[in-house]
């Protein structure tokens, strides 16, 4: 039973991050966005979501209900899925974010980054093709010959093909130094493609006509590891004599997975018959940098995944609780029975949903118009404060939504009870559902050690201190406008205190010892994240104050804030502690003793 | 794909607790189990488990996969379970702890708590229907009439008949003051019946002939409230001339639960033809009493499910490990992947794993432990102070496995990466088997406040005191048996921490000030199962030192118990200051908020 008015995301929260916290009007300064203003961002996002409440909520439940079949070497996609595809690409997400020279709309991120979690929100699977496409197209457009973009980026960007990334394979998971897929040069301008891959999202459907796989190989001769590893674009079918025939890329099975059943998830064979055509993307061997030069964009599409996903099941049970009747509160005697909003307990799990899930969306804000300055930013300090931070910001950005939106997805469900239990109601396949943020584009283990180790230690500490100033900025507006001193001294405890814990971790791994500064980078996440999370508060309760939002905003503003940092961030000194400490009970654990 | 060599629950671990920590053979000392020895123990769970990992296991995923059908107003379920059934039948499991006089075992709960695991781990629906029936014949023995118990119970301990329990409405959920199923009294010694019931567990089926609702509903004219609640027998078939006829109790419809896929939870009808025969169970009015004194037991079997359910994941998840080959070790360039086990990460989600897994089944096995005690001890004293720990214990041993263990079912399936994500593997089903123990027999909320409000608040703060004593005994033992003395200071300054934040508390509730008392009920729910968990292994780490057992189990346990007080005892000085503060975020936070 879906509840018919759950709005996917709170529209007056997006209002209040873009115009009050953002001042997401002040990117229409910088050329690239000169043609915007408040009205088309506006306008972009009142299409979208009135789209994605209307048409793409409805078709939710049943592609998790009839997931895609394969039968006859093809994938069956659940048969909504063209016309909200054809409609999704008439909205402009396409290209929303790419410059008019290819056909796109120069969107800011950030403008993009809250339309598209409307999308996700109403149905991961189904924006997912949008995704994939984006990202696929991005890279021809970043890295490829002006021959592949007008072979497969235009047709890519005007929706008439689809793109997937087959990175992973079956022997290899997330070590992509250790993939076999291999390329044969040949004298026409193509590889001849040989491999397995495995977890490729998007991969065959009935959707469009053809799918262009942009696909990791080893170029026969090339280094081993990560550094013979190569870009190409391999289509499921390929032009000849002006028709498509078949490019030799073989659907060998079909996934099931446990949520997003509407996006099938498949293993790939390449060149079974030894005619599967790939074209280089770029030069050789650099395909694991031009893949991680779309990292971050990808990753933070995660994030706002893992958000969405919180979002939309936070909803659910918020307005399961306005309505359902049960029991009395601390203390009634007899008297009809109130709505469980009325019950403390109810209302704690409420409050940490909605603290998470909206941090989350700040923190995804937040580094979206991050993202925007560093691409288009007025000056080159500019644009380098931006990227230090986005750099430093994305393994948070990936994370957070993710991991603490599982927590807030069983909260979900325990509001309704025994009714979350069932799966008449939403929020179970929503826990399903986000429980793969956790684990693609890098599982949440590997985000962590990419952000001790590599991203908080980059240009000696530069991230970090950028970030220190953020924050330190932040406690100054909250002082100055009125917030409680105890949560600005909070905030500046902590982050002197994260400060400390990772100077004295930097310097176990400048003395070469790897697993002292890493052995506790799960807690260094969870600590990091944490402080992360209560500045975005502190900043959302420190601009609220002043405005133009309801009284009731103010309030739940002020609430959550107080929440994250009296109740989180009041953590981070036991976490230090542990990062800083010896504790190597997994650390020296042999594998007898499980 | 299921791993054929997944042993449930790590026997080792099963005799160390009996027979290193828990001394089981000292309670065949008592009369009541005066016929027992470490042979009948070891005989009936040596039995058990062979049956659970050879028949049992193997119709786990076909249970999950084909969940029972409701067809023509019957519930079909699924066909392995007839024989299942009469197999946990002829093993003993209706009647082990039960006394000879009813044709038991008499053995202590200790040794049928671990016994009964293996079954749960192997599959928890199927043991559910043993479940259900044990405790339906349990309310008959201890409450009813010798006519009710010749007509229900024999036929229930035999395994002819079947059992549920029928107390949840619909309008009603877990506030049972609110049910309004009604008693309308006759002439002949039974009832007419009339009312809705829902989430009936196992009350249709195509297992035996029979099956006998124990039902609470209201006589005519009884009290309003809790005290106005009367315990039926409902049957559904009667017995009429020597044969078995419809007792209108009708299937309105089946709930399609997410996990414990095998045994149907149903919404029940009783009386819509007016025919509907109950016969009361002890005295009028004593119903909610009658079920109260059934509740310990029923929430510790949903304790040991939650242990069981996190159990078979955990070694799912280790064997995964163990063979999985992929990446490299800290440092390590080139050579072979090796298995991910070597990654300190994975040793981390395994270890935090085996810390909860083998926590919980230390606390069920103590609380069990008491429980024979409490019912059989030597002296009334003895008596007493086991009943004392036993209450104060027991919605810790239900809602620490089934909330600690809900994480330790998703670390399982993050071991797995994307194979995790898929229900080709058997970790995902577990995941979604667990979430119904952090809601049923009482949600993990209700828990918390029965804890803070009743539990640790009963007779002059008395079960804390005794719960304060043997912690102490366990720190002198551990500080005598040569444990890191950090770890006995630790707990030392956390028994005493979270002592003076019970004391304020309490002074907050005998002031009046309910919310001020409860209002953090969830924060002193963890700090205290923090706690407890943490003298558990305090205990299994100062015992296994002179145990008998391999130098790699001590070893594991030594790591097990660092970690846990290491990384999670000391988390305790900050909840008990949320505890102790005045935090009321979500207290005062008004519907309109959200």
């Amino acid at each position: 039973m879906a509840i018919e008015s759950n709005p996917l995301i709170d529209d007056g929260l997006v209002d209040f991050l873009l115009y009050s916290v953002l001042d997401a009007e002040s990117l229409c300064k910088l050329d690239a966005y000169a043609q915007h203003s408040k009205e088309t961002f506006d306008l972009y996002i009142d299409s979208i979501r009135r789209f994605a409440r209307q048409d793409l909520l409805p078709s939710y439940k049943p592609m998790d209900q009839e997931p895609p079949q394969f039968r006859d070497g093809r994938i069956h996609t659940h048969p909504a899925l063209p016309k909200l595809y054809e409609q999704m690409v008439e909205l402009g997400t396409l290209t929303a974010t790419r410059p008019e020279s290819v056909g796109g709309q120069q969107m800011p991120m950030l403008v993009h980054t809250m339309a598209s979690a409307y999308l996700m929100a109403a149905n991961l699977s189904a924006y997912g093709f949008i995704g994939l496409t984006v990202g696929a197209g991005h890279l021809i457009e970043a890295f490829g010959s002006d021959e592949l973009k007008e072979r497969f980026m235009t047709r890519l960007y005007s929706g008439e093909w689809t793109g997937t990334m087959a990175l992973t394979e079956p022997q290899a998971g997330s070590s992509l130094g250790d993939i076999t897929t291999s390329a044969t040069p040949t004298d026409d301008g193509y590889y001849l493609i040989k491999g397995s891959k495995i977890f490729i999202s998007g991969a065959d459907h009935g959707i469009t006509e053809n799918i262009v796989n942009l696909t990791l190989a080893r170029i026969d001769g090339a280094p081993e590891g990560t550094k013979g590893i190569s870009l190409f674009a391999i289509p499921k079918r390929r032009e000849e004599n002006g028709s498509l025939v078949s490019n030799d890329v073989t659907v060998a099975g079909m996934i099931h997975k446990i949520g997003w059943r509407g996006l099938p998830s498949l293993a790939l064979e390449f060149g079974d018959e030894g005619d599967c055509r790939g074209w280089l993307v770029g030069e050789p061997n650099q395909g694991l940098r031009f893949m991680f030069q779309m990292m971050n964009e990808a990753r933070i599409m995660v994030g706002v995944n893992g958000f969405a996903t919180a979002s939309v099941a936070y909803h659910e049970s918020r307005l399961y609780a306005l309505d359902r009747k049960q029991g009395r509160t601390f203390g009634q005697r007899g008297g009809e029975p109130v709505s469980i909003i009325q019950h403390a307990d109810v209302r704690r799990m409420l409050l940490r949903q909605k603290a998470i899930v909206e941090g989350s969306l700040a923190l995804l804000a937040t580094v979206s118009c991050y993202s925007d300055v560093a691409e288009h930013g007025g000056s080159t300090e500019e644009r380098e404060r931006a990227q230090l931070l986005l750099d430093l910001l994305t393994p948070v950005a990936k994370t957070f939504p993710a991991e603490w939106g599982f927590q807030a997805n069983a909260l979900a469900i325990q509001v309704l009870g025994g009714y979350g239990y069932t799966s008449e109601y939403l929020p179970e396949s929503y826990m399903r559902d986000q429980k793969l943020n956790t684990l693609h584009e890098g599982t949440n283990g590997i985000q962590s050690m990419d952000l001790l180790g590599r991203k908080v230690m980059a240009k000696g500490g530069a991230p970090l201190r950028a970030l220190a100033e953020e924050i330190g900025s932040t406690i100054a507006r909250a002082r100055e406008a009125g917030c409680d001193s105890d949560l600005c001294s909070a905030l500046e405890e902590a982050i002197a205190i994260v400060g400390s814990a990772t100077m004295e971790l930097a310097q176990r791994g400048m003395a070469g010892d790897a697993e002292g500064m890493l052995g506790h980078s799960w807690d260094y996440l969870d600590m990091f994240a944490t402080l992360v999370i209560g500045w975005q508060w502190l900043n959302m309760a420190a601009v609220s104050l002043s405005a133009p939002i309801s009284e009731a905003r103010k309030s739940a503003t002020d609430a959550a804030s107080k929440y994250w940092i009296r109740t989180e961030v009041a953590r981070i000194p036991q976490l230090a502690a542990l990062c800083r400490s010896n504790e190597d009970s997994y650390l020296r654990a042999e594998p007898g003793w499980f």
